[in-house]
This record gives C-alpha cells, sequence and structure tokens, in this order.
C-alpha cells in the first residue's frame, strides 16, 4: 500500500534553499542543506558521498530538499565530512 | 519488495542505551536517546508526543532503539521539547 505523500522539505519555503521557511521544521531542513553545501564544499559530490559512505543520489536528493535524511544518515555526513551540520539556531 | 533488514540503533551496542557503541553512528543514536530521555523528563511519553506532534507509539521506539528518526521527527522533538538533543560530541 502506498504511503500517504508529505511535503518534501523543499515544499515548505518559496524558493529552495534561499527563502527561510515559515514552518520550523522546514527551516531546520533548509538549514541543514545549507550546513551540507558549505561543508562539501568544492569537492564533486561523489567524492563527498565516498567519503560518507552513502550515494551520490541521496546526498543529491537532501540537498535538492527532495528528501528527509534519517539519523543514519546524518551521523554519516557529519562524520565523512568532519563537521556538525545540524543547525543550531 | 520488502527492504533488506538494517541493523536498529540497539543492535549496535552491547546493552541499549547504557553501554557506548563501537560504532560512530550507533554511538550518535546512543547519545540522542539518551538527551531525549532526559529532555523527556517527568512527563509522560504520551505528554511529551503530543508536545511534539508525534505518536507515543514514535517517541517509545526512539528511545529504545527500534527506530531510526528522520530530520522531521528530530527537529519535532527539539521544537516541541524546546530543547536541543542532537548530540554535540
Amino acid at each position: 500500500m502506498a504511503r500517504p505523500a508529505r511535503p518534501h522539505p523543499r515544499d515548505l519555503t518559496q524558493s529552495w534553499p534561499d527563502t527561510p521557511s515559515t514552518s520550523a521544521v522546514g527551516e531546520v531542513a533548509r538549514l541543514f542543506s545549507l550546513n551540507l553545501r558549505a561543508a562539501i564544499g568544492e569537492r564533486s559530490l561523489r567524492a563527498a558521498a565516498t567519503a560518507c559512505e552513502l550515494s551520490h543520489v541521496t546526498l543529491a536528493s537532501i540537498l535538492d530538499g527532495r528528501a528527509w535524511p534519517d539519523l543514519e544518515t546524518i551521523a554519516k555526513l557529519e562524520h565523512g565530512l568532519q563537521t556538525r551540520l545540524w543547525p543550531t539556531a
């Protein structure tokens, strides 16, 4: 049975990832993706994904606001990129 | 098609939630659950879950290490309990 649809992070702002979300949860997702983008820096998506033991498809979907990463994925990203990504606001 | 099984957070330590995990990701999950338990404090699971707009079943599964909460759930928990839960180690 299909799951009921839920909005993607990108659906919770008028312009992903530039415009702040009026949803508290959407704003956490947006700030997380910006932190992730900054942490990747000049690396390719593939190189960053490999460092995190994730697929580049997963990484791209998070950056694009098309997925809600779970705790395992978030922890892999912080561990692989050696930086805090969870928003502190 | 069924997804391949993956270990639950509780499977990544010898004694959940007391014994540190040798897995970096498992340790984040363990510390998160301890932070969550502390933030709930004397409240009932149901009262805490209501404050977070989550089900008490979801809350119990996270505390028991039987689920990987996603970013939406983590953000709802921090927002509802008005505290940081993501481990800072």
